[in-house]
């Protein structure tokens, strides 16, 4: 007979499960071999002083587990396993812990991922949280709409008619968890075997997204008024990536003649513009021109819209509004995608845009970077002067330097990060930096206040020996 | 000269956007033409008694705007478009309303979507959500760890190890917005050109989203252990998608000797196995089996867990555990991805984790889903007797129901919807119904009261004419 004898010590596990666990040890380090045939019940009980009970039940979990069989008259026996058991380890592997983010001692980072978060209304938002977590108690814990709450889709097409002079219903809009969610969904929507257009200098993450997911992407260059539409009708692209309200990462404004243009080029079949309006909300010269979605007559055009500059980063919720062609197709063969954002944020920010202030915050944050906008360009002026150019800089969170001190992009940045400034490279929002001339760098000041926008500027000049 | 008569008469939008507006209205109209001169500034600052920098500002956004453009020394024009600009309507398109989620009067809903919520922690989770809002003012605004919070990968690690036997460091883990999304990175990361098999019958989800990606699958049929490793090996499947846990729909717990089985065939280069630990918490007879994941000494196991059903649904939070090999991969080219479930949200559930409530709302759970099982198995064994079988009853939250009354699925589904109670087919866990025999299906019993399971299986017995 098989020798057991446990240690059954501990005070909080019940017998049962230490027995079957330190039986389970001791097939599974090869101690107690395949075939061997156990104790019956009754011996083990007189054996370790326990109830027949207590060893009945651990003999079914470990049969339940399959690391004992039963044969019919003539008991128990430990299983057959095909796989080397005797190496499993019971322990967790060891492993070189992975680097996590990198911590740099950084003074001002011209990152252009963040926001002005400074002035975002915590006490607010927290209020309207907790109303959203007291909302129909459990309801809003549910599955919601894959598509998204609708109440929150009416708000998104109020405001985007009202601001953006997008024109749709709450049915045509779908909610998701960042434009890279949305764009995957989207790819399946408009079908396989599409070329699809981007603009270069671009956004490099929607290009990744579009060749991860295996589609075929074409660049076509942009000249001073975005996307070259002569190079776009050479090409053989179906479907086009525009950034119209401000072209990233060069900041121009598609014009109206432009949008025309390009709205015409869309009318051939299966062309469509999916148009990326990431942070059309922020202009300082004017009105906002009115969205290609709003031009658009024929069902052409996809509007894609965040709330990550908006509101802030970290909340993911991105929108995309479908002409009703392909919201037809997603209604019929795509709702089986979950909603990737959560119930209760969509129902937070539902109360945000109904009761204003949403449209409060965006005049208070328009406000706020036009004015951070305007010390960023007095300080390049004032220490920079003309050993620099500024590009796309009438909207946006973000401008484009370009720097005339011989340096090239590495070195203006390497220069800039030893000064304790962070400023990003241009070169890849370029397709293997193809096209690029190498002496700009990125900078957003969204994050940044206007005394640290000042301090930044006048280190780069340090930094830069300009 | 063009005829101007604007009406200006609101009193809170300045005189220069809404003249700005009157034009631009005229020209996409048609009633001014492309290429026609406009008035000079004074002209018109003359004709309609208006400060001669109104007429400038409002002229200086139609030039941004791409609609009129200066011609040196002649003057302000209207650009000249390419499109039918005159077709553009400046209102919202009438749409046909698209039909919302269908609205149903069904009393009671075996859903296995839904979980019990009526034992939900609520105001432990709103302190907890309060104490993430108020943590760090801001910080968990700002975009985070592509990968997840670290302190939330570090909580679900150590649960991982305890609960399921799974062996990982915080580092190995990637927290996202549902397992669907989950999935899609994973396919990238695994790369192209495999050919996956799946459990058939198995979670149509899965299948579906594969496929809209474009991989190659292939049905492995199951046994009473499972996914039949004979077929499996016979298959020139690279990648395997499995429930050991709780085959989905079927309910099978894998034994470990099929699970070193299935380690074993994939040990050849190349392969993985995705480990779909969907309900792995719930099980009711003994303790639970360890994951695959756990028993995995070559790197072969992806481990997929979710708090859709041990938290609730709509939080949307699942995560992936990758074997070295592949989390490799990550880090180097998949970093561009940005997280997809909000720093909000993996804050509370972090401090949920880390003060010991998700382990003791854990077992209150499984206290209770026992509870419901115990109902659901008495109440079927009382009304419906042998007229049925019921598989897969040792764990989950769900069950599968053969009615042997010759009535066929629709018959079954159909039936029981007439009587006020709604309960799900098994012939979409199919491909295309290949093998399935058609009298079968699925009850989810965790979103109904006992009282509630009690009556929906009476109202079957009714309606199946048992």
């Amino acid at each position: 007979m098989i020798e057991l004898t446990p240690v059954l010590d501990s005070k909080d596990t019940p017998l049962y499960i230490q027995l079957a666990k330190y039986i389970k040890q001791e097939i599974l380090c090869g101690r107690i071999n395949p075939g061997e045939k156990l104790p019956s019940k009754r011996k083990l009980s007189v054996h370790l002083g326990l109830s027949i009970n207590t060893i009945k039940t651990a003999y079914e979990q470990l049969n339940a587990e399959g690391y004992i069989e039963s044969k019919p008259r003539q008991g128990l026996f430990v299983a057959t396993f095909e796989g080397d058991i005797s190496t499993v380890q019971l322990y967790p592997q060891e492993l070189n812990p992975l680097p996590e983010q990198e911590k740099v001692n950084i003074k001002l980072d011209f990152n252009s991922g963040k926001v002005d978060l400074e002035h975002f209304p915590y006490s607010l938002w927290r209020k309207l949280t907790i109303e959203s977590l007291y909302q129909d108690q459990g309801e809003l814990f549910n599955l919601g709409n894959p598509q998204g709450e609708l109440l929150l889709r009416e708000q998104i097409a109020t405001y985007l008619y009202a601001s953006r002079g997008a024109r749709c219903s709450a049915s045509q809009i779908i909610i998701g968890a960042g434009t890279q969610v949305l764009m995957a969904l989207l790819t399946m929507l408009i079908g396989k075997d599409k070329l699809y257009g981007v603009e270069v200098p671009g956004f490099h993450r929607t290009r990744t997204v579009l060749q991860d997911l295996g589609e075929k992407i074409i660049s076509i260059p942009l000249d001073r008024d975005g996307m070259d539409i002569k190079l776009l009708k050479n090409s053989k692209a179906n479907v086009v990536y525009v950034t119209p309200s401000h072209q990233f990462p060069n900041g121009m404004i598609m014009p109206i003649s432009r949008r025309m243009k390009l709205l015409k080029w869309a009318e051939d079949k299966n062309r469509y513009i999916i148009e990326d309006d990431y942070d059309g909300e922020y202009r300082y010269k004017g009105q906002p021109i009115p969205s290609l979605q709003g031009l658009d007559t024929m069902g052409k055009v996809i509007y894609l819209g965040t709330f990550s500059k908006s509101l802030f980063p970290s909340i993911r919720i991105s929108y995309m509004v479908l002409p009703i062609s392909l919201i037809n197709i997603y209604l019929k063969n795509y709702t089986i995608y979950k909603q990737t954002v959560s119930r209760l944020h969509q129902d937070t920010l539902y109360r945000f845009m109904k009761d204003g202030y949403w449209q409060s915050h965006l005049n208070k944050m328009r406000t706020l970077y036009r004015k951070k906008h305007g010390t960023l360009m007095l300080s390049i002026k004032k220490y920079l002067g003309n050993n620099v150019n500024v590009i796309g800089e009438n909207s946006g969170l973000h401008i484009v330097l370009e720097v005339k001190n011989n340096m090239c992009e590495e070195e203006l940045i390497e220069k800039a990060f030893k000064s304790g400034v962070k400023v990003y490279p241009l070169s890849i929002y370029y397709q293997n930096k193809e096209g690029y001339n190498g002496s700009q760098v990125l900078l957003g000041f969204g994050g940044l206040s206007e005394t640290d926008i000042d301090a930044g500027i006048r280190l780069l000049k340090e930094a830069w020996m300009i």
